[in-house]
């Protein structure tokens, strides 16, 4: 039974997440993402799962700078949840008594119409987490009368549900991924997807239409792409990237030999199957079967047998 | 004497910024980015000046997604501000005195090495805004002992400054952005830059390859390139991008009307004098004397005069 | 009633060409192909019609360059003549009778497979041109019992046709254009070709794919690429292209228009109805609306209006 | 001592070319290009000496098509041969007492103006090939007085020289190349070409993009590209291309392999060392050591150790 470290505290998004990619494992819930991710680097725990990015607020980018700069760990497996928030109280609470509610300000840009319409009077105060604002309601003395957060915490913390899915839109996602110290890579599957880090040889004008033609020509698809700063000043930038496939793909092999080729550094950050199950198109002379048969035919040229 | 709203309150880096960029300006302060850009909109301001980007922490996403969803403003100027950390404290404070600490996360993330050092002992609590620290200091019965702020927060509030630029890079520099209600473009200056965001028209694989390309083709290099989530799940972007040069350039044009006809939308954000003050290397062929002696050529193969 | 300089002298393909593309000129045969273009440039015809290439043998060199290197001239029509080829030789003569064939090189590698089945033992003797050999043929005392030509010259020699469409393929084609002094170009009809000359303005390398850039990036589709020496060395070339579409469509003028940008010269050689009738497939965001539209909304964009 | 096969009869500019790329080898002349490779594809000679191209005339378009239809041959050696024409005549004739010219059409063209300034009133007549001109010449009975050919053809044919170096431009070359039967290629030098034959998969657009990009993402660099049609109709094109560097090169290999992939039919033509001495550049990221380290960093990377 593996321990999986998360963002806690319990009754996060992530822990629901957590659940799902793992309904087996031992959870162990941190204060924040760097020590989710320590916890798996030192072996204190077996992997850890952390938030990416969300369908509305985009990327986390904690994680991703974590990922790019912190001691190297692979993604396994992501997971895309639905984030539904509900409106959660004290046993006995009802909505018109509701006069102050406390949330994590994502969810307060993310519930604006339900509580203009539902709560028009309400001060909606700030909190550090959805889960911890469950956790401060559910104390006796608590100043703010209800939480919005994820239904699970009001379940760990004994709150009802006054309200379900009380999001803008109902169909927010937030995509998660399991992490774990560097190992054997998860067997593809035919439907992948890898992750990347990479900076920059030297920040000259066309660089990243290179780096996107090393891909291109090989028949791999970009699915994402995130910059971040290096630190050294506006206009120097790292990018995050996802893509189709697998490493031990041909096509994903040779692509990412060459951008390690041209760039700085590439960070690889794990291969593993996609959640959403989609299989690449792979184009015309780019599968596995195609790179095999032309390296056998180059052998053959380099040997004169043509 | 124009009347520009802005990231408040009073004291903070964006207070800072708006100085340097209109010393004689009457300054709005307003409780976040929306807010400063709504007084913009609404004419109760002339203008906003709101962060765009920082060295460490990356895009200030809620200015990058009301650029793209709200009612359009156009940049006018851009700045880079040094973002110099001070701790601040009540008069008579000393800092072995200072058992709790009060500033924004960011701010404790970029003055960890000096927190380690010199308070290794001290609570550091979360506030909403570096300045909003400085002013709960500067109350007689606050629970903080000092904040991290600017030194311009500490002149507004009566602090004292005990430690200047704290922070464990001292080269952190943050990018504010002015803008003002669509009207007139400043000048072309030679060193200038445009702001764009684009959304996709479908999101085919390759499609920010034939972007780039629009741009590459043309001789005009990319400066910055944010991804953002449309808000329809995830996997769907639209993207922030900076470019060198001004519309009014020959070559920015054709691109940007080269991107308007491939995408779904492109939204100008404005073309601007660069704060660096760089000037584009321009390609053999893009110049604006170019396109117009091949224009001229062009109507002469036109009319059959070759 | 024009006047047509050819390719003759009379009963060449040219001349057949000539006839379907104008069947009411009066036509003036010359010795080759300079000497056709020539008159079409002194005035002594109000233009010619010239091979350009074949499917069989390629590219008439002598038509590529005499377009790069003369006094330009526009092509104002192209038309693809099945190239069939007839054994024809003097009233009474039978096949059994044939011991010598004069015929051009190029209808002796063409008609190879009827020579060897049908005229095992005869002696094939090149001669300057198929029409050059009928009219040798017609003469009494000539050394040879056949011609290989065009049915066309049998008809002006007055000899009969022993055998048709003797070709080892029957779907041999040649190209033909009608070409005139520089004037109004012929009006688009949805279905052109426009053909250029382009001289690179410095070798290096990557100049071929940026120029196939430019048109691709604006949805122009090449059909034919020709090299040629600049005589300044093996390793020095020019370049013929034909692209579809025509020079008064916006992303044809706008590719040119950066072709030339790019290139030491762009001789353009004409936009005229194609001899297929095949329309462009048009890609999305090229088309002249789309242009237009675009042209409006950076006008727009350019005044601030956003 | 080898036996090379070349394009006869004695005294031609290849047989010039034969004598300098081997000085010991035995020479067979033969009556046309296709007989000189098929002599060395049956093993009746042990290669053969071809031209390939010619900087005024352009290609030897006979030798692409063998190339690229015939048996396979190598190609192991090539050579630039400056191609100075003499006029020749048998001992006693002086040039006033010229009035007949016999040589190659090429010849005629490139003499233009050594025969207009010093045999205005002589006739020109064509000849099969320049050296069948200088045979023809030395024949007691001739009707010609005069020759245009290589010097050597004089020397064959007992003709005395009058006139040397007498083309319109000094600097004219011809390439020749020496090609064997399929067997092990010549080691690279660093200073390789190599030559190929293409035929594409299906003629969509932009198929000759895509061949040039697979070439230019891996840094190899196009010397030569010539079209050649398919024979299927006009329209139909396949591709000759030269490419710096050897197919034992890291990135020309791996270039040759995604060309494989992507076309219908690559037909390899040799690699072999450069007639100019010219060393490609290689782009950063392109060298063999760069390509053997990024092969090890996907190994580790594929097994986790990251």
């Amino acid at each position: 039974m593996p321990r999986l470290a998360y963002l806690g505290p319990e009754g996060t998004f992530t822990e629901e997440a957590l659940r799902l990619l793992d309904p087996t494992a031992e959870r162990l819930p941190c204060a924040n993402v760097p020590a989710a991710l320590n916890a798996a680097r030192s072996g204190e725990a077996d992997g850890a799962v952390v938030p990416l990015e969300n369908s509305i607020e985009g990327a986390i980018t904690t994680t991703l700078d974590e990922f790019a700069w912190g001691e190297p760990l692979l993604i396994t497996a992501e997971l895309l949840l639905p984030v539904q928030f509900s409106l959660l109280a004290r046993p006995g609470t009802e909505i018109p008594h509701i006069k102050r509610v406390y949330t994590h300000p994502a969810a307060i840009t993310q519930c604006r119409a339900f509580l203009a319409r539902e709560l028009p009077d309400a001060v909606v105060v700030a909190a550090p987490s959805t889960a911890a604002a469950a956790q401060e309601v559910s104390l006796p003395g608590s100043p703010y009368d209800a939480a919005i957060a994820a239904r699970i915490a009001g379940e760990h913390y004994g709150l009802v549900e006054l309200a379900t899915d009380i999001g803008d839109r109902s169909d927010t996602v937030t995509r998660f991924v399991r992490v774990a110290r560097p190992g054997p890579l998860p067997e593809p599957t035919g439907s992948d997807r890898t992750t990347l880090v990479v900076f920059l040889a030297d920040d000259h004008p066309g660089a990243l239409l290179e780096m996107l033609t090393e891909f291109s020509v090989r028949g791999v698809n970009l699915t994402r792409i995130e910059s971040r700063p290096t630190g050294d000043g506006i206009g120097r930038y790292f990018f995050h990237f996802d893509f189709e496939g697998h490493v031990a793909d041909a096509r994903v092999g040779e692509a990412l030999a060459g951008l390690h080729r041209i760039c700085g550094e590439v960070r690889f950050l794990g291969s593993y199957p996609r959640a959403d199950g989609i299989a690449p198109q792979i184009k015309r002379g780019t599968s596995d079967a195609e790179f095999a048969e032309a390296g056998g035919w180059l052998a053959r040229v380099r040997a004169g047998q043509v």
